[in-house]
């Protein structure tokens, strides 16, 4: 048996018609005379709607919807997945106002975050929004806008379990963490809570993001109720809300495959009737940013120049790093590794050649594909880099050396 | 013989009264009234004055200082130093618009990057300024372009050199390389240019930057004037220009040192005599973004909350990775590491803790300061990170999560 070199999943969602691949069904050509100028990110609005469908045809139908808005917060996104989700969330002001503005009930909004300032604590309860606490100083300063004016807060715990998801992309529970309260301290909020007039409508339990162990996923869910009963044992009013959070990955790099949603839903069914019957006022939530949106992303740059420096190829396009961090390598990852890729107007092109494909900007960071086999591209040519619909342009330093902004359109 | 464990590069350059620390001669609170709000960052005015005399005081006479301005394009800045150094180095259209706004004289500007497209070329030409050609494509084009316009192209040719520059944090020579013109290939470029009618004014050979290692430095140095004069035999036109690039570093991490400018400048010296014999019509300079301004510039942010979580402190700030992401780790740096920080209205206090500083974004990529010795602050004190002057704000993504921008200010 020899080692095969790992290669990143097939690309099944951008079909293609005469060398173009289509986004939104139109040929990539076609669409970036329609947008005027490269680069851009284009998210196709078919492949979002289908993805919510698949999810919810996986869930069991109790569990509610929700769209982190952080993974990408475009307007006209978050307003086309403001129809199909049950709830949104945000995590700044910036947010807030994204999400209040596509009309969804600010009962179906909640905002968590770390450090949340008085401006924006005040902003969510006028709004009516769910405050999902941090910690014992936001509890604290919710009562005494709550009282300023005259508006009870919506006020959910945030809780920082005891559990992480194992072998997810990023940890944001478990240990010692900025996120949430420590799940033992979680009584005494609740008492404290009380002693100011406070309702506590649940709790937020989020231990980790960008899984792509089916197996993992459901483990912590599991976890995650266990530790929601537990909870709500110590806690004077019924749970009427119980967000487990999200951590549902998407396949980025070589050797990665697609999550299986299959166990995870069966799992959470199976789960379900003790959980129902121990919190029969509870809505619960999962929060999916990255697993809704980033599939249905590319984004596109023009290859300025082609150069050959001692032997190896060089596509230098409009595009790089200034918009495409995460792309080049530079947020998150330890070890560098190319995103999937194509030039977008010689899709299935005979002709191959090993290339790598630079930016614009004078620097060795600006690296959007390393070494990778891709057709003979030329000048004017399109690079499409695919898993680019969330942490993209919002992720990135867009004015690093002073470069035009990419635009975004969702087709 | 106990190993100790590696310190941060003593912060000798901002001083303290009453425990709060002086930026442009300001206490830290007084001067965050000023701006208004927090974040921000603050650069100070003498201390790049004050740099660049100690630049100039090291190197001859004779060696030009350009400052390159993706270091930092906030333009009261490139103001400033447009004043105190002999020419501006841009790398984009938008850098340009900068650097003429000073009006600093365009034979003193030059325009260097891998990918400058046609506009950025025309704007280039039509504006007088040095370009450097990086590509067969770039000199093909300019001589049309000047065809067009009626204008010479001012025509520098920027070298891929045979070399690299040692222990350097970016390799920008050496290798097959996005940038420049590989060495061996410059005779077939100079006999191009002449054939489309270009005079080429000189060469701009850079092998890479941050580095803290003089000997290194020194002999990159060698070897660009080694090279040049090679490639020099080959021009039809005699040199007039010489850019050998910079690399001088900063110290950001425990363990690292200021670099010592002396031994430079003396390699220089020794130099000059047969670089200025052979190419006595060339003007030598010398490049620096990161050298003139890193050390001057602090970024501020003010702590809102102060959590414990399992025994260990977290000061959640305003600020963030979304202003400063290069002191997040998330910016070419494999490990990340510290930057030099300090609480900067507690200098000197007495009561010290181990704390992580982190901000207010939903994800752990989002901390400041790990595990760092700070004195023990409380909400409404200042955190400072220092060494943050250059590849701050500009690269950074200040869009993410949609909080507020950091502001900036020279004083």
């Amino acid at each position: 048996m020899s080692a095969t070199k790992p290669v990143h999943a097939a690309q099944t969602l951008f079909p293609a018609t005469q060398g173009s691949l289509l986004v939104g069904g139109v040929p990539l050509e076609r669409l970036a005379q329609r947008v005027g100028r490269t680069p851009f990110y284009a998210y196709d609005r078919a492949l979002v709607t289908e993805r919510v469908r698949q999810v919810r045809a996986c869930l069991p139908a109790a569990i509610g919807l929700h769209y982190s808005i952080k993974a990408n917060p475009m307007p006209a996104l978050v307003q086309h997945l403001a129809g199909l989700v049950d709830g949104l969330d945000v995590a700044s002001g910036g947010e807030l106002k994204v999400a209040l503005d596509t009309g969804k009930h600010p009962a179906d909004i909640s905002f968590a975050g770390p450090g949340k300032n008085e401006v924006e604590l005040a902003q969510a309860v006028a709004a009516g929004v769910h405050v999902h606490a941090e910690s014992e100083r936001e509890i604290r300063l919710l009562a005494r806008i709550g009282e300023a004016l005259g508006v009870n807060p919506q006020l959910v715990l945030r809780v920082n379990p005891d559990f992480e998801l194992k072998g997810s992309g990023m940890r944001m529970g478990g240990g010692a963490k900025q996120f949430g309260i420590d799940a033992e301290e979680i009584p005494r909020m609740l008492a404290l809570a009380a002693q100011l007039g406070l309702t506590v409508l649940g709790f937020h339990i989020f231990s980790g993001s960008q899984s792509l162990k089916a197996e993992a996923i459901a483990e912590a869910q599991a976890q995650t109720f266990e530790l929601a009963l537990r909870l709500a044992d110590g806690n004077r009013d019924p749970v009427r809300v119980l967000n487990i959070g999200g951590g549902f990955g998407i396949p980025y790099f070589p050797g990665e495959a697609r999550l299986d949603l299959q166990p995870i839903g069966d799992a959470l069914a199976a789960a379900l009737p003790r959980v129902q019957s121990a919190l029969p006022d509870a809505r619960l939530n999962i929060e999916l940013g990255r697993y809704l949106v980033g599939e249905a992303g590319v984004y596109v740059a023009r290859v300025i120049d082609r150069k050959v420096s001692r032997g190896q190829v060089f596509l230098v396009t409009d595009g790089g790093l200034h918009h495409h961090l995460a792309a080049s390598g530079n947020f998150g990852q330890v070890i560098r590794k190319n995103y999937p890729a194509a030039i977008g107007n010689r899709i299935g092109q005979a002709e191959m050649e090993v290339v790598s494909v630079v930016g614009p900007l004078c620097t060795p960071l600006d690296l959007l594909a390393e070494k990778m086999a891709l057709p003979r591209a030329e000048p004017g040519d399109l690079v499409v880099v695919f898993q680019s619909g969330a942490y993209g342009l919002s992720a990135s330093p867009g004015g690093f050396l002073s470069h035009p902004d990419a635009l975004e359109v969702l087709i």
